[in-house]
């Protein structure tokens, strides 16, 4: 795009670069993956080690990413205003729900997890806030997607990948529950990501009625599913009442 | 610094600023606090949108943190060594004290929170991850200064914010502290911070001894403390024990 500012792309090429590979890098490794000149790595490499944003490890000389990053990234959090007017619904959702409540929203692709109630109980549970979901297989996923036809159109002319058996992999497929998902203004997935795991998910308007984010349970599937293996309506009704809560609060004024 | 790419330390300066003003700032206000030209800030926060560091609002024109921000933060949680290995040893000393318990590294001249264990009840608590503490004001921040002469060299030349009463706001006085902290091998406050709390940590050391972090408890004075206002012995052993083994599983042979 012209006017943009190279240096700063290549640094958040970098960044992102060193966030998907689970480790610390080499200053080779990451110029030959963007294909830079190894110098031009270098110099953008240490601008960021001496913002904090990465980090150089002392033995081996590879960098991995900084601390600096993390308190940025909860400062998101502090100002995310999806988040904020979400927290307050969240938690009776899940008491009503008995289930964990997570709320998404669209980040490259795929949803990105700004807020995560665990289920009550005394079971361990991994936070999952600042993680990345698949689009496709998740109710979170199938919700942004429904409202998001640019998101969509990509999605479904790229590949999908398969995490179960009941995955929808096929574009068409997946086009006919994104239809459905409109219809019914509310979404599901039913052991597509992990067997033996299902979820529901309604989408959150902000001002004007658009789609900001979604709002959704998950949980075993005996407990999410009736016995047909059908979404259980009454945590659909729980889920729906918390999407709209969220969307008045966040000025969509007919939801 | 030579050598160093301008425009990318514009660009952190600008996501710095954006983290600590809590809200949106327009482009006029950013360019007159960082000293720049309005189209240099203009430029730069247009590639930071196009990455996804920062967002637009749509209605005022101004500018907030961007998703990207927050997957990358806890991109950094994953790769955190310090974090990782603590992680199997903050769950039993949380277990064993009652008391909520907290990791933390140095950052910019503050406690920055890698990870945190909620006191094991009901009491609703707030996620403390990626929050920044003030070191002269807390147990962690203590034990971090202590072991870390330039880091202490600056805050002892600066102004020491009062949180409380009983915060050190004298110079002399925190120098002592440390050098108590240094003696006994562990540091407390004791409502310095926050009127009725208190907290416990110990040093931990990575390859070489070298301190990388801290590990310690916090709660409410008349648990953390004994009946003479002084911090329970049986806590300060947790607390070191804790930190002793996390050093270990981080290679710091001789603790």
């Amino acid at each position: 795009m012209p006017g943009l500012v190279q240096s700063i792309e290549r640094a958040a090429a970098i960044l992102r670069l060193l966030a998907s590979s689970a480790g610390r890098l080499g200053v080779g490794e990451i110029a030959r993956s963007l294909d830079l000149p190894k110098g031009t790595a270098h110099g953008i490499l240490r601008t960021l080690q001496a913002v904090g944003f990465v980090e150089q490890d002392k033995t081996s000389g590879k960098y991995q990413l900084g601390a600096a990053l993390l308190h940025l990234g909860t400062s998101y959090l502090d100002v995310n205003e999806l988040r904020s007017r979400s927290i307050n619904w969240a938690d009776p959702l899940a008491a009503r729900s008995g289930e964990a409540v997570r709320i998404g929203t669209l980040l490259e692709g795929k949803v990105l997890v700004v807020h995560h109630v665990f289920r009550p109980d005394d079971s361990l549970q991994t936070l999952d806030v600042g993680a990345l979901l698949p689009l496709h297989a998740t109710a979170l996923g199938k919700v942004l997607l429904a409202y998001d036809a640019s998101t969509a159109a990509t999605v479904l002319r790229g590949e999908l990948e398969p995490y179960s058996r009941r995955t929808l992999v096929n574009p068409r497929a997946l086009a006919r529950a994104l239809a459905a998902v409109r219809d019914a203004g509310w979404g599901a997935e039913v052991e597509e990501m992990t067997v033996g795991e299902a979820g529901i998910a309604a989408p959150i308007r902000g001002y004007g009625g658009l789609v900001v984010g979604a709002i959704g349970v998950s949980g075993a599937v005996e407990r999410i599913c009736d016995t047909k293996g059908q979404p259980n309506p009454t945590l659909v009704a729980y889920v729906r009442d918390a999407a709209r809560a969220v969307s008045r609060d966040l000025g969509a004024a007919r939801w």
